[in-house]
């Protein structure tokens, strides 16, 4: 431990998201004494730790600035391809320097396995390249909406950073096949796949070691996962927020398994034992309130939409909308419902606008049983204040409001909650997104 | 039209579903006027319609005797087999005489098809039997809970058999796979695999034809989604209300496309133009109020549960309750919440129980990407009342009452919402199952 028989002031130079109150409060409960005569050290600096990090865009949300965590802004998240600049950033630890490691390559072994360890050169030549258009998602995504559903219930906090609904974007991603380069390496596949587990390391670190997280080994394998080493995103070299060299692109998955700044590709009889995998990212019950190992990881992410545009017309007498829809695994957005009641009835559906040519080498098209949608629809609607038959809210001033929600419905029939499960990790929030809505 | 130029009492003397107060409406405003001097025809006798009618077990809840519909009482609904005789039935049309048939075959044809008939006992020399644990859902299960969530709501009718949540059951189906089938009888596959379907039809008739369904051609030859043509129930002949001798088993899917009495299996570009697909048993918007081609067709159903049974026991001062959980599409259920405030909180997980051993040979394990649970849990919880965290409501006579719900939660993350999205056609309900519970 970076801290081990010495202050935590070094930790929270690295990692100023915990150097907060209630981290405090938590050390002050477990205070033993006070070291008697107790000098504290200058605090060695790990400035160095943070020389890779990356000039940002301006137009990014940033919730914290090391480990950088920034949302994309409303008007991006309007587009079908995020703007790489403007995608999300959800960082763990400090951005490793890998620019100048021109000798860098990821590491695929394990069990059953002849170690090799793969250039992008060496992919590149090797192996099939391919483009996959997929949207990443954080766990925390819509944390706010969340954080603002349960705020009645006093006892109820939800940990985790603010995230509004910026914290998704889709992007064309390039590299080669997951189960092509663990074919190429296998000696003989291991005893149960169904029950085995492919581990990411990246070569991002903090004191504790590197970050780490693993999928099931059939969805790594699965000619219908699609799972990526990615080298590029939007055509270009990933950027270093986005894992450059390369990257573990997961289709349909929640984002912290789409391992940035890959170095290792472990084939293992277990799911990794990192926290982020056995402490977090995982579906706690709604009555849990601490991590426990024993609740499953977060793979696939359920039904969600967002509205990212909601605002009356005065010159057409129309309220207008836009929003995203996206649900793991592949599966397809049917419809998206909208009401101007609050939810408690809807009235239409919006309109899924139609997939642009990105052109990325086209995804399939989905197919049963296994649809392989692995990217968000785009939506909007416009609506006559005529043509609502919801009546508005009348407030004191006189002004009329509506209480405009929308909701997706999947290919699968599955459809968002009204609210989502509380969650004490703020994670897989997809109940309907909201706004009031005056209109003059 | 059996009725075109007469009257439509024969209609009636078959279907007597259709003879009520709310057909008789319709009629009515369709009067041009009386014919002068008719002298209605006495009605001709279609008993013989119904002469293969079996004998039905008296423990079922008869919702319609012609056709035959009745559920499965709630205590055979506890039993993670359900009996054959108290398996819910769902009768389209007279159950057809096969009985007296022992040529009666399959025939397997449509494009780039050999066309072939098969006879039971042709199927069990030619391909593998195959046993698979399925629980069928009919799409209007819990149609009742549907029409009280609406009931408010007075513009809202919900139309449809009042099932309560009996139209549901589980039983082991033993047949060949229908990929099987249709490779033995391929002379070239279909030009476009992912855009085809395949057609059921039922040796079920009505004066207008046959029983037709389909599935997508993907679904029907996926080595993932073990489509049988079924000749056993629960080790048995198929009985006549379940499709003797033959009926497609299609798992995780709405139970109107596992056709029964099985005749015919067609190869065709499109989806099948029954009414059963195209003017019901669809995914209709809940601001639509009539039967519409262009919505999708239901295939997997949403995550379901539904209380078996919910009581107050006073010698363990103890609220126990048992359940259903159910998810179409192969997924599995991974867990199953409890409240006692109407949903407000939910307090605990109640308990899956383990899968007996059935017999049957053995189902594949669940695995990423894709599971292939095609079978419900049955769930209990026995929950002391000191130990409910929740406040009781208190009525006018001093009675506490705790307002019980459970919400199932799918391994891919999806939940049951608080009320489903209103269908006119009663279809697809899966909000919380709450039952009021006295506590003396």
């Amino acid at each position: 431990m970076l801290a081990a028989g010495g202050g935590i002031d070094k930790w929270w130079a690295m990692f100023n998201i915990h150097d907060d109150d209630a981290v405090r409060d938590i050390l002050e409960r477990h205070r033993i004494g006070n070291v008697k005569d107790y000098v504290p050290q200058p605090v060695v600096s790990l400035e160095d730790q943070w020389a890779a990090e990356p000039t940002r865009a301006d137009g990014l949300r940033v919730l914290n600035s090391r480990p950088f965590n920034a949302e994309t802004p409303e008007a991006a998240l309007r587009e079908y391809i995020t703007p790489t600049e403007l995608f999300f950033v959800r960082g763990h630890m400090p951005v490793p320097d890998l620019k100048n490691r021109p000798d860098f390559c990821v590491m695929v072994e394990g069990e059953g396995m002849d170690a090799r360890c793969f250039t992008v050169e060496d992919l590149k030549r090797q192996f099939e390249e391919h483009t996959e258009t997929v949207t990443i998602q954080c766990g925390g995504n819509r944390r706010t909406t969340m954080e603002a559903a349960y705020a009645a219930d006093g006892a109820k906090g939800v940990k985790g950073l603010s995230w509004k609904g910026g914290a998704i974007g889709t992007a064309d991603w390039t590299g080669v096949y997951l189960r092509d380069v663990i074919a190429a390496c296998q000696v003989e596949p291991p005893y149960d796949p169904a029950s085995y587990h492919v581990q990411f390391e990246g070569a991002d670190r903090d004191a504790a070691g590197h970050f780490q997280a693993s999928i099931p080994y059939n969805m790594a394998t699965s000619p219908d996962a699609d799972v990526l080493i990615a080298y590029k995103m939007n055509g270009e070299d990933l950027p270093p927020d986005h894992g450059y060299p390369l990257r573990a692109i997961v289709p349909g998955v929640v984002g912290v398994r789409n391992c940035k700044f890959l170095q290792r590709v472990t084939v293992q009889p277990d799911e990794c034992e990192s926290v982020w995998q056995q402490n977090d990212y995982k579906n706690f019950p709604s009555y849990e309130t601490k991590p426990n190992h024993s609740y499953p990881s977060i793979y696939y992410m359920p039904v969600q939409s967002q509205l990212t545009h909601a605002a009356y017309n005065p010159e057409a007498d129309a309220i207008q909308l836009q929003a995203y829809a996206y649900a793991g695994g592949g599966r397809g957005i049917q419809r998206v419902e909208v009401s101007h009641d609050n939810g408690r009835s809807f009235e239409y559906a919006a309109t899924l606008q139609p997939r642009p040519q990105t052109g990325a080498a086209s995804q399939e098209e989905a197919s049963f049983p296994h649809e392989r949608q692995w990217a968000w629809r785009q939506v909007v609607a416009d609506t006559p204040v005529k043509d609502i038959k919801a009546a508005p809210v009348v407030r004191g001033d006189g002004t009329k409001v509506y209480l405009t929600c929308i909701r997706a419905v999947t290919t699968d029939n599955e459809v968002q909650p009204a609210v989502a499960p509380y969650n004490f990790r703020g994670l897989l929030y997809n109940g309907y997104s909201c706004k009031d809505i005056a209109v003059k």
